[in-house]
């Protein structure tokens, strides 16, 4: 998986029938200082993720076994919202702490 | 999935038979301010989508899941024309007023 | 699926048994104006092109969808030769006129 | 796959229910003289591996067959403990060696 | 597929039990001049090959569908063992007279 921040909204209503009821976000990979790196990225949110969360999201097939995702034609998907990481056995990130 | 705009179309006749009556287009990859960035990609059209307008595909085994596509040895799909998305707040783009 | 030509073949008598009996070349992607980008690809030839033609290939799971591709890995496919492409309403590729 | 060090540890309590359990670890691909490269990936753990080991990492749905990522939104799995690896005759890496 | 030259040997004992009795080689893509490009791969040999020599490797899913590799957390394998190959009518490239 991948981490990243959610960085946006988006509203498609013209789309394949299998779309229909999925929230779409926008979302940035981040590094491991939180920079946002990497191009941006359509993803389906399985979380009931929002604007500004640090996520983690997978990309191809593997973002079909969500339960919200199956048998759709998505190839990214939100799966979690991180509390928590550390690196070298120094916190990085805590989400009670993110502005 | 990612944000595309669909810059052009192409015409094979001579063809695995799984792909008759694939419409295909010719999409670049976009960022937020919409520029084209990313590589030419050919896209199966599920959405009945146009020259010119922005939409979005997934790749790989995603791309199977549409209805006219299903089983069909295509990596690339158009799933959906984008109306609007914002980030940051910020309406990016709202098709009403795509020139 | 991506635009490539093809550029040579490739003989190799030491292979998977599920190989037998494909066509193997060596394709390179082109952008818009056929210039030759991107890295060297072994594919499976599922419609009968030649060294020299511009042609469709897809990779991953999708490359198994063919006739002549499934259930063998194969992980890159040629399933089409290109006539035509336009791009911005211009002709930028026409396999009549392709020296 | 590929060769991989894990660097560090993620918690996300709110996730897909298809992801309870796993263990997520943070990884970077290393090259053969076992530098960081590439970027930071969330992988699930099958071999119970920790922060500075040495590892092989799957991607795509490769990283569903182990036993513990089966059927899973999961798109990265570190299914192996490197012990040793040799490039042109010369051991490289011996985890016995390993500081 | 990728056309690639097998630098190397890797040794893991802890690993998923479906990786068992596979044989896991160091892999460097290669340009049509042989020259090393890319990055390290950890591929499964399907075909007996050993180090010096030039390759094809599939990756993705594609990797899972040698005999020995079906259903197994794999997601590169060698499965030909190249012979010779030419671009623009010209032998880059005979397995018999490589040093």
């Amino acid at each position: 998986m991948i981490l990243g921040r959610v960085v946006g909204t988006l509203v498609a209503t013209k789309k394949d029938p299998e779309l229909e009821g999925l929230r779409l976000l926008l979302v940035r990979e981040v590094d491991q200082s939180l920079a946002l790196v990497g191009k941006l990225v359509v993803a389906a949110d399985a979380v009931g993720s929002g604007v500004g969360e640090v996520v983690l999201y997978a990309a191809g097939s593997s973002a079909r076994q969500t339960k919200v995702t199956q048998n759709r034609p998505v190839d990214h998907v939100i799966m979690a919202i991180v509390d928590q990481f550390e690196i070298g056995g120094e916190l990085l990130y805590d989400k009670g702490r993110d502005p």
